[in-house]
């Protein structure tokens, strides 16, 4: 990783001028940069967890103002007229989305990411960040932070619903926050039980290590919800077996080999496994105002620009709590 | 399968004796008839789409009085109290539902099914064959018609919404007859398209077979629901290509192998595999109900109680159009 310059398009009629401040480090964002699943478009830059203010707007934009304090998440185009974009799902555009960068734009250009100073978006996708969010801990919700509030809402977590959330990293962490907030019933399934006070802390009333034979004999049947954060292929029956009637499991990530489980599984409690994918932005604009609401942030490392290789690194090994954000101002 | 006499419980407070008139053959059946699943206890009589009239009543029975048509289905009792049960989903009892036969009743003794002159049963478990609906054709729904109903129900098959459904045998064609009136759009994917006449006059607009490329190509994206009625492993991911945004594949039958499917199918227009077992007793008197109002039944063909085995050879041959029943009155 190292200091270049890239051109940003001119202002075109509805385009923003972001000058921005703070940008979270992601796991994809080194996949990405270190092409570890193919197609990285060289020099990039990588960033989809931005917020900064807007600098200029383009003459027919009425949804941001010059000062106002905004954020972009994991993509920044689509078609716009497809039904998922109609009904706020553009990430699911059937015309293909266009990604915060390493993504060819609707123009033919290839994008770059929030690992910059400044960046231009379409308003449509540039996010409101309300009052009252520090805008350092707000960045990850750009990502981190909708990945996991889409699924918690489209599966209704509330009073009442018990939800498990799977790893407490990065996404999981947000996960507890979010889901605690709603008033769900939160318990964290960790490898081991090192964050456990951290979960508590962040709103869960229990913490297991998945390592214990007895967290899946006493869990039994117990969830409405699972949130799975973790990349790596689990042996899904046993979380599966964790669900109660019409009890959903939901993957976040995308492990490299398929998902494998008894049909039984499923059958029993009539289960689902699902997938969820980031969040449209009308979803992405409620997060933050229910984050903001909530007094709900990341929990953050900010670090200056020449410690992103470092920073990486430390992602890897999982050594981080909860999320790296670069402090813009140091590039 | 040869002629036995089974003992019948005394008639208990809340129990019905009912004199059974039709009982359907069900794949499982079979299955349990020859221990293919293994723990089968013989004697066995086999049997979980009974109907017939009440004979007689316990005191304390109030749902049902003699002369009245009822139906049982594919099981007979539960604890009654645990949250399942209460809540109208007894097949998923916590404590353990007590199958229509070869499982272990709460008083310790082995049930025995409908392939019988007589039967007797709890009363909360005996479902109300309303008038117009042929009761020969009627046995088939108590088991082959809420395994599709039921999931039809839950993700509202109806009006606007896309139906799929893999496979058009004994599940199958009454699935494409259910969904059809309750207002969807149905496709029928069959292996061949021997079967696409019956489809489209079941109430299918379209019929496709499975076999040609073009058939994955241009139904890409296109259900809300698909309903897998095949038993047999089949390529998940193919499948789940064709579901649409927030759209969900059922599997109601219970293949060998794990199901295997990659992480990014789900992912992907936020998918969902899920699992479907039968239906409670509310939604099976509900789907009794719809069946009779639209007009509903199996296509059977109806056979006398020596030709058994060799509808057996002809349902695992898939030599039947679409549902062999026993006329109880040759026993």
């Amino acid at each position: 990783m190292s200091k270049t310059t890239v051109e940003r398009r001119a202002l075109g009629p509805l385009d923003v001028l972001i000058a921005i401040e703070f940008a979270g480090i992601c796991h994809s964002d080194i996949h990405t940069a270190r092409n570890e699943w193919g197609g990285t478009k060289y020099p990039i830059v990588p960033g989809h967890e931005i917020v900064g203010t807007v600098a200029a707007v383009g003459s027919g934009v009425t949804k941001h103002a010059v000062g106002d304090r905004v954020g972009v998440g994991c993509f920044v185009n689509s078609c716009g007229e497809c039904e998922p974009c109609r009904t706020g799902f553009e990430q699911h555009c059937t015309s293909r989305v266009t990604g915060t960068y390493n993504s060819v734009d609707r123009d033919g250009s290839v994008t770059q990411g929030g690992y910059s100073t400044h960046i231009v978006v379409t308003e449509h996708f540039v996010l409101r960040i309300p009052d009252g969010l520090d805008p350092a801990a707000a960045a990850p919700l750009l990502c981190a932070g909708i990945t996991l509030y889409s699924p918690l809402k489209r599966w209704s977590a509330g009073p009442g619903s018990k939800v498990a959330i799977i790893g407490m990293g990065g996404l999981g962490h947000v996960g507890v926050k979010i889901a605690a907030a709603m008033g769900a019933e939160v318990t964290v399934l960790g490898h081991s039980l090192s964050k456990r006070d951290d979960g508590l802390r962040f709103g869960a009333v229990d913490y297991r290590s998945t390592e214990d034979e007895s967290t899946f004999k006493e869990l039994r049947g117990k969830f409405d919800l699972i949130l799975n954060t973790v990349s790596v292929n689990l042996d899904l029956d046993r979380y599966l077996s964790l669900l109660r009637l019409h009890g959903t499991l939901v993957g976040l990530g995308l492990p490299e080999k398929p998902l494998s489980m008894r049909a039984f599984s499923l059958a029993m409690n009539d289960r689902a496994m699902a997938g969820s994918n980031v969040g449209g932005i009308p979803d992405t604009q409620a997060m933050l105002d229910f984050c903001a609401e909530h007094g709900i942030g990341a929990e953050i490392e900010l670090i200056s620009a020449d410690r992103i290789n470092e920073a990486y690194d430390r992602v890897v090994a999982s050594d981080v709590r909860y999320r790296f954000v670069i402090d813009a101002s140091t590039f």
